[in-house]
């Protein structure tokens, strides 16, 4: 492993995405998404993307054009992507539901036409932070085969909710599937091999194998009802204007549902049953008394701090190599 | 178990809630929500509530006062129940967001102050029936542990997504907890142990008792990310107005989200789509022959289309002759 500084890292993912073509705004803006996932300890998600991102653009580089929004009403905007990355196109989303939101109390925007929306706990974070609560969704192409099949039809399909709280927001922020397509894109580059039960091969029998499994299909997760929502999620992704079994990494849907507490209970009842929530939690006798219960996001937030405070992000040595490879070309 | 007709079981219904002291177009309501329980093959959630509901209500009879509308804009509003039985609640909201729906594209809708929401996809198909797309979530009295737990924090919590589609439409409709309330209720009722794992006893060793589980905590479903599900629903039910922890069967909150999709992708678009999932699903290779990959949904259509058809509901003698001793008070 390499040790990186949190402003060394930010610096080679500015550098490297530049290097990709990426005017630097850009560049600013899909780096602080990466910088997140290695702090909140989700490096796959990491500088390792960038990896990915360059095997997609290949020799075309990004998107020439920007995205643009084809419809519009009080309280909702459609954003055409037109190919342009998901950390672009989310964060435009984002801030248009927000805007939606501030005017008429509800924002829905749907964006098609994307790929790697990344984490959506980041879009999450900005909404609850103008005191507003968020259901995010993305569809992607179908890499996991429903409960009880072995084919491919949904995408590892990410679901979002978020609820501003006195302190720490509460925010879930979940995978549909058995494995993430981050964690398998990372094992094939790696080497590794993948867990027991997450994937299937193209002829639908069980494998370790993350190339048979990028060929084959993973494994949804939580039986029937996993499943479904994971169906739930692609179906978002149509309604945001994808399509149904989108293309390899494209045509991506994404779903940002925006709304202010005022048009029902109120911001500040709000955050305090939020708050009682999270209090609540801490205070539930575990299973296991080295495990105490925890509300999702606060592990995460709690790496988040740690690595803020000791400056230090870990990052495979191959990772390091390979995304300097790509800033130094 | 006794055989009854539809009619039978409906007039049987109707007959008891109209002996519990509803109205007789409210005891045709909620009659019309157990019926489609009975019908799907969801038993305990049928016939066997109303002697739920006859316990919940004791000597005061129903809620005297109507539901009423205390907040509202062009897409929302906010619903107090004052203690009037979910059902009917439920049925008043899913029509208030479809009136937004049609009026202003998107209805948010939240409800408090209720108490047995019921099955969400009763007021889902309501929706879709308009070709528009829902999602309805219902909190409740803590009766479930959070992943890791053995203490009660959240509700069962049902959450929904539906989506119209060309034929029968797409409806994923679960409880977020391992086992449901009603399940538990029966099993006391009828003398009959819980399943293993599914509960803890007031001290938080696991139970198969009913009696204990209801006194203890059920167990939450799907490990921290079902858990965290559970939690959302918790909160989305704070949003719609209830407090975080109600009391014993009631201040449940519910809300409902109704879009129309001519918002963003189009009506059109978004059934063809929904129906090509629907149609990839069914031709989707099994792990086991023996058990075809199914959309949600489909399997409790069947149920409810045979018999209809065969104009035959099986009910517990116990449940019947329960219901029938209200109904003849």
């Amino acid at each position: 492993m390499t040790t990186l500084t949190a402003s060394g890292a930010r610096t080679l993912a500015v550098r490297a995405l530049v290097g990709l073509g990426y005017p630097s705004a850009d560049a600013a803006t899909i780096a602080a998404h990466l910088m997140d996932c290695e702090l909140r300890g989700l490096g796959m998600s990491g500088l390792a993307r960038i990896v990915s991102i360059a095997d997609r653009l290949g020799a075309a580089g990004p998107a020439p054009e920007p995205s643009s929004i084809v419809r519009t009403s009080p309280t909702s905007s459609r954003i055409d992507g037109r190919d342009r990355i998901g950390y672009l196109v989310a964060d435009e989303a984002t801030t248009a539901a927000i805007d939606h939101a501030r005017s008429a109390g509800i924002g829905l925007v749907g964006a098609h036409g994307t790929w790697y929306t990344g984490m959506l706990s980041v879009y999450a974070e900005r909404i609850v932070a103008e005191g507003l609560v968020t259901m995010l969704a993305s569809s992607a192409t179908p890499w996991v085969a429903p409960h009880g099949g072995t084919q491919a039809r949904v995408g590892t399909n990410p679901i979002c909710f978020a609820f501003p709280s006195h302190g720490d927001p509460f925010v879930w922020d979940i995978g549909t599937s058995a494995i993430i397509h981050a964690e398998v894109v990372l094992a094939q580059r790696l080497g590794l091999p993948l867990p027991d039960g997450v994937a299937f091969d193209a002829s639908g029998r069980p494998t370790t194998s993350p190339v048979e499994a990028l060929a084959g299909a993973f494994a949804s997760w939580g039986g029937h009802r996993g499943s479904g929502l994971a169906m739930s999620v692609q179906l978002l992704g149509a309604l945001a204007g994808a399509p149904v079994a989108p293309g390899e990494l494209r045509d991506f849907g994404m779903l940002v549902l925006a709304i202010d507490p005022e048009l029902l209970g109120g911001r500040d009842a709000l955050r305090a049953s939020v708050a009682e929530l999270q209090a609540s939690l801490q205070t539930t006798a575990p299973l296991d008394s080295a495990h105490p219960v925890r509300a999702p996001f606060a592990r995460s937030v709690a790496e988040r701090r740690r690595r803020l405070a000791e400056d230090a992000i870990e990052v495979p040595d191959a990772v390091v190599a390979a995304v300097r490879a790509i800033a130094d070309r």
